[in-house]
Formats: structure tokens, C-alpha cells, sequence
């Protein structure tokens, strides 16, 4: 962990950080394409007048959004923290903006220190796609069948692994996550699905929503979902949902009084 | 108008058009600029395989979204009108969006057949700009007076000059007006404002805004409307308000069965 260089004298800086993805090639630093990290680093760097490097509590993929990203830096400056959003946001691009700021213990991190993390994925239904929603949530043409998707969801509640809902790629942790909530609620025309996991594998909630619209569409029966899960297959899973209907919305710190 | 020019054997076809005018220079056609109008005209002359010209309710602005805008122009073709939207969204770029088509008698146009139209304000508050909301309504970070707003938008229902609200430019009509209605909800953080009226002056509603903001804030009196009303004069409504907030929800053609 970078961060953890000379730090002793430093500030550990909290933020918590709401963004549209759209624009972006994901979160994580880019070495040829725009990240959002790419973008906080260099205006954090050069408004505290030091290299700053940031760790993040997830690494949101390209079009997804941050309703409440979490990240933390060591930075000598003498600023008070809870001035730096207003300052910083100034000089933000529009589309990415800190919500707050605060300090936390040296030994906190956004990454490591996560207990939980919840994200929301929005789906649509209607005779058209609107101009409004299309880079906010996925579009579907005829009424998805509510039941059967809590019925599919119901199955991944617990403590799993869940290899199948795992792309390549990604960090080589062990597949094992328990996910504590899995629902969905219609509003309008809009469903909203919500996950609230100790952790999720690269792209999963994008797997695990692939199957549940298929479900919904009534191409597959709910029981499929507890077949890939217990397959524990990566070609089990299909096709997953678009990266734009995902949102980041709360990290959980257990731990850490946040 | 060009598309009274041989139209007797032509088909007068009539469209609802969505779309969120971020990325476009306004709706009308654009010599060097990319207008809504350019891409319809550019994507319905390509698809029926003929010139096609077409003629729109409301120019809106560049940054200015349109719910229900309506278009109409004539046709030749064979193809049955209703399958035009699916076609054509298929064409058209995301963020335009074809509600429905429909035939109407070849007296109607849908600019000079209006005998209303409505429009929508949005304006939301909080601590900080949403990321997502950056594009698509106001930013307050104070709650505005919704009391005084609503007297002062009062001051603007009835039929009167509306010079002060009209910007240089646009048609030379007369400046009168009757508003029928001019409103302001709260919903959560955000405010609605609903304007209906018999046809609204080169940015009116915007200018109408402008001032109504500024009540909300406490910086002038609901008073202010009246006299600026009355002042029959452009300079004094000041600063208009930014055209991101504004939506053209609805037209009206009260001797057409739309």
C-alpha cells in the first residue's frame, strides 16, 4: 500500500465522493485513459501542493456511478479538512463531487478497513427508451414479472461462493462473500434492485443482475439462479447487464465510527 | 412555409419527440452547428428516401428539453405511420427519441395549429451539486421562499405585454401573452415550476425565472414581478436563468384531436 510511506506525521483524509461515471474509463487510476482517480489525485495534488495518492473502497468499472464512493490520503496539510470539499469541488469537474470530508485514525483504510458495501442497480420499463435515463439505468419494453426476480434473488442470501457471478480479471481473492440483501421494489415504472454484501467479485452484482432480468423476462425459472450459484462455474451465468445501471450508494465500516 | 409546397398527395405526418438537449445547439437547423432538427431531418430524409422538412412547435434553446415537443412534415411514403417510431429509434441517437407518429389533415402544422403550450422548470436544493442532476435543473444551495415565489408567479397569470420577459431576437410578434398558469411545487429537494400559457416570447420562461429565483432567495420582493411586469421594459428583468433546468412538456391544439 503506497499510502502507508511516511505517514506517521501525516493527516489520514476521508471523503466520500458521489460521481456519473458516464464520462469516464471507470474509477481506478489509467495509465492512457481518463479515470476518476486519474482526476482526484491531480487536483488533490495540486491544491494540497503534494503528490497525493488515493485508495478507494471500490473500483467501479467504466460507466458505473458513485452515489458514496469512500476514499482516504495522508496529506500534511494544514488546511482544516472540513473546508477542502467546497474548496475542491470548485475546481472538480462538474460530474464528480465530495460530499465530505473528515479524519480518521492512521490505521483506517477505505479499502481494507470496508465491512460491507451496498450498490442499487436501476432498470426501466416503458413503450420507449427515455433520452434521460439512458446512461442511468437499464432499458426493458414489457413489465419484468416482480415475483420471480425476489424469488431468484432470495437464493443468493447467505454466505456463498459465488464464482459464478465472478468475469475474469479483477483481484485473486478467495470467492466466498455473504450477501446480506437482495431485493427488489418497483416505483413507477422504475425497479430497483438493492445488494448489500460483505464484499462482491469482480463485475457480480453485473452477472447476478444479467440472470435476474432473464428471470423477470421469463426466459429462465428463478431455480436457475440456485443452479448457477451451486455450479460455481463462470460460464454458468451468461451475459451481464450493462455497467450503466449500477450505483455505488453506501461502503460499510463496522469498526470505525463513520 | 416550405412544406405547403406540393403537398396535396402527400401524407402530413405528425410526431411527439423527446430528447435531452444537452448535446445539441437548440432544435432549430443550424448551418455549422449540430441542432436536434439537423439529425430528424437528416435521419427521416435518409429513411423515406426523400427531402423532408420539418416543422416544430417550439424552437427550444441549446441545453433545453424537450418532453413533448411536436413535429410535422410531409410524406410519400408507404409505410404505415405507426411503425415509423420503432424504425427510427433505431437510427437516431439515444438522447432523441420518437414518442409516436400519427397522420392529421394537411392544414395542420404543428407551429402555427398551437393554441398553447406548457413548460417545466426544474430547480433542486442541497449541501452539494448532484453529479447527476448537473445537466438537467438549477442548483440552489439555500431553500428558497416557495410563498413569496408563488405570489410572485401569481402577478403573471392573465393576459398582458410581456416585454420585460422577452430576450432580443426570435419573432417579431406582439409581445402579449396569457398565462394560464404559473406554479411552484416542492417535491423532496426539488422544486417544480409548471408554466401553461398561449405561446411564451424568446425566453420568457427563462427570464420569468431569473426573476422568480431571485424572490426565492430573498434577494427581491414578490412585488418586484408586478413592477417588472408593468415596466414593459427588457432591462429590467435582469439575468435569465441557465437553460438546463427548462423542459417543453406539452403543446396544445385545441381544434385538432391529438
Amino acid at each position: 500500500m503506497n499510502n502507508k510511506k511516511d505517514t506517521k506525521n501525516k493527516k489520514n483524509i476521508v471523503m466520500h465522493i458521489a460521481y456519473d461515471g458516464t464520462n469516464y474509463h471507470g474509477f481506478q487510476r489509467q495509465k492512457n485513459n481518463l479515470a476518476i482517480q486519474n482526476i482526484l489525485e491531480k487536483v488533490l495534488s495540486a491544491f494540497l501542493l503534494e503528490k497525493i495518492e488515493i485508495t478507494a473502497a471500490s473500483r467501479t468499472d467504466a460507466g458505473v456511478h458513485g452515489e458514496n464512493q469512500v476514499i482516504n490520503f495522508f496529506s500534511s496539510t494544514k488546511i482544516p479538512v472540513e473546508r477542502l470539499p467546497y474548496a475542491l469541488n470548485r475546481i472538480l469537474p462538474k460530474d464528480i463531487r465530495i460530499k465530505k470530508a473528515f479524519l480518521m485514525g492512521n490505521d483506517f483504510s477505505a479499502l481494507h478497513s470496508s465491512t460491507g458495501k451496498e450498490y442499487i442497480y436501476k432498470v426501466y420499463e416503458g413503450e420507449y427508451e427515455s433520452p434521460f435515463l439512458d446512461k442511468y439505468a437499464l432499458y426493458v419494453k414489457e413489465p419484468l414479472d416482480i415475483l420471480k426476480m425476489r424469488k431468484a434473488l432470495n437464493y443468493l442470501i447467505g454466505t456463498f461462493d459465488f464464482t459464478s457471478f465472478k468475469s475474469n480479471g479483477g483481484s485473486k481473492t478467495l470467492p466466498i462473500r455473504t450477501i446480506y440483501k437482495a431485493s427488489v421494489t418497483k416505483i413507477g415504472s422504475e425497479y430497483i434492485f438493492h445488494f448489500h454484501g460483505s464484499g462482491f467479485l469482480y463485475h457480480m452484482v453485473r452477472n447476478i443482475m444479467g440472470v435476474v432480468i432473464r428471470v423477470g423476462e421469463g426466459k429462465i425459472e428463478p431455480e436457475e439462479m440456485k443452479i448457477i450459484l451451486e455450479g460455481r462455474d463462470r460460464d454458468l451465468a451468461g451475459k451481464m447487464a450493462e455497467a450503466k445501471g449500477l450505483y455505488l450508494v453506501k461502503v460499510h465500516y463496522d469498526n470505525h465510527n463513520l
